[in-house]
């Protein structure tokens, strides 16, 4: 342990993970709760300093419902402007009251006849610093196992780089994706080519397939790839009593999310994850983890850019 | 299981793990006879139809060893030459023997002034089909870890892609890279992106700090960004007494392999791997799984090309 980390003065991180239902007021409500939650740790400890909120948190994850929940989100450049998003007012004046960054989780944005699956970052002082509209969108289907078409009712991104800057004594330049982007590498390694990202932070909602198979293996090698941290944060799955109550409900397809919201350091090592329950996972994060590996294996110096080239495009 | 599985149908690849010694005489009959041990196996069950061999199998794996252990080898192009290499004619005749692909794992090879680390491939006519000069020199430094300097000695590879056929009853395109070409996720998407590889083998040489913290994850993470079957071989790791030798020689500075040659699935699943003693880790390849998730789970289909690019530089 370092001698920064042993005084204690690291700063902290925590991802939120906890239950969506169909109904918005509640878990508006529960968000705001789990916020205040994990900023009341008792005992003089440092409070964190950024958390994660799931992917889809105020809206159950079923592309019938994007539509219905979806709501107007603010902009970057007008980002006092909360366009009446009662999500977004929440999260900005959650984080200016604790002073905190949080990365949103995602929510179903409108814009005219368009819907996207959006991240809200905003600083401590309840700005809107970063907009992540997901670029890879969920269509899958795996015979036996998980069939999704986000792209039924959602458009995806157009931008496929967000950061937002934490400075050198928290996190650095922290990248945001969501969930399917992360099966990706070109995202993950443009973040680090044009960026030099130190964090990527990605709300998420495997599933019961992808989910044990995949979900840290993905994270684990983004970290390596990037030589930086990961933080992801997912739903709680829901109960059988909850999922009894959406089936007989009728409105919308139960999604059974594998939660297991987990953090992974540049060595890609686990240093915080939890189950499928609800749960604050809080960690400590070193920014110099992330340097040292930058130096110590040098793979970003060591592209061959003679003879390939990952580039944005235009 | 799979019906063709069942019936023992599927083709079958070996992994060959060996000490290798300061004796390249030694190393050559190791060499022989462990692909004759890997292909002997009793019992009328298929023989493996593809080996993999470790990286620098006939050479001390030093920096100051690979000049003295150099040979000259054959090219594609001339492929009957064999140009007096030793290592190249082993490796041929034994594929021509048993009617084998042979991913012949590296050897030190001298063209002019330059040292390359290359894998030759023989197809079971004993004719060399490819030749991998490896791409990402091994040059890092982690204190109280490893240091290794490829490049002391060393010249990278100008060659990005190199596959070769097996045909779509056995492994379908193999891809070949070398050890630390694997931390580099372009090189992987390029072989899947240009020659939709279903296989990609790398003997590799990974050490006692980087091999328990990243060497399955690497092959697991590139499996599952490729969808594509990866196969590594690694030496064996010397024994205490091997490495007191070559310290109380000091002719060259000792190193100490992982080991774990691991194959692992398109799933990102290992379904064969070893600790790190000499061992022969025979797998059964199902083409299919790579085509199934290629289909369920359409990565290749959904980049977002108008957004990044991946190439290869012209």
């Amino acid at each position: 342990m370092s001698a920064l980390a042993a005084s204690g003065a690291l700063p902290r991180a925590s991802l939120l993970q906890f239950h969506v239902t169909e109904d918005k007021a509640v878990n508006l409500k529960t968000a705001r709760s789990k916020i205040e939650e994990s900023l009341s740790g008792g005992g003089g400890g440092e409070k964190p300093k950024l958390l994660v909120l799931p992917e889809v948190w105020n809206s159950p994850y079923a592309t019938s419902a994007f539509t219905e929940y979806a709501e107007e989100l603010p902009s970057v450049e007008k980002g006092e402007d909360m366009m009446g998003s009662e999500s977004a007012k929440m999260l900005s004046e959650a984080a200016k009251e604790f002073e905190v960054f949080i990365v949103g989780g995602s929510v179903p944005e409108r814009e005219g006849e368009d819907i996207y699956n959006t991240c809200m970052v905003f600083n401590p002082a309840g700005v809107l610093v970063a907009k992540h509209r997901k670029v890879h969108l969920f269509d899958i289907d795996v015979p036996g196992g998980i069939s999704f078409k986000e792209s039924d009712t959602l458009t995806a991104g157009g931008d496929l780089l967000t950061t937002f800057e934490t400075g050198d004594r928290l996190f650095g330049t922290v990248g945001v994706g969501i969930c399917y982007d992360i099966r990706f590498p070109e995202m993950a390694l443009l973040l680090t080519k044009e960026r030099d990202v130190s964090m990527i932070c990605l709300p998420g909602a495997f599933n019961m397939t992808t989910g044990p198979a995949h979900w840290e293996l993905l994270q684990r090698a983004r970290a390596v790839d990037c030589q930086a941290y990961v933080l992801t944060a997912s739903p709680a799955r829901a109960t059988d009593e909850m999922l009894e109550k959406v089936k007989k409900e009728g409105k919308f397809p139960p999604y059974t999310a594998w939660g297991h919201s987990t953090a992974v350091n540049p060595w890609g090592e686990v240093i915080g994850t939890c189950n499928e329950g609800e749960a604050i996972v809080e960690v400590e994060i070193d920014m110099r983890k992330s340097k040292e590996m930058k130096t110590n294996i040098p793979t970003a110096l060591q592209k061959r850019s003679d003879l390939y080239k990952v580039d944005v495009e235009a």
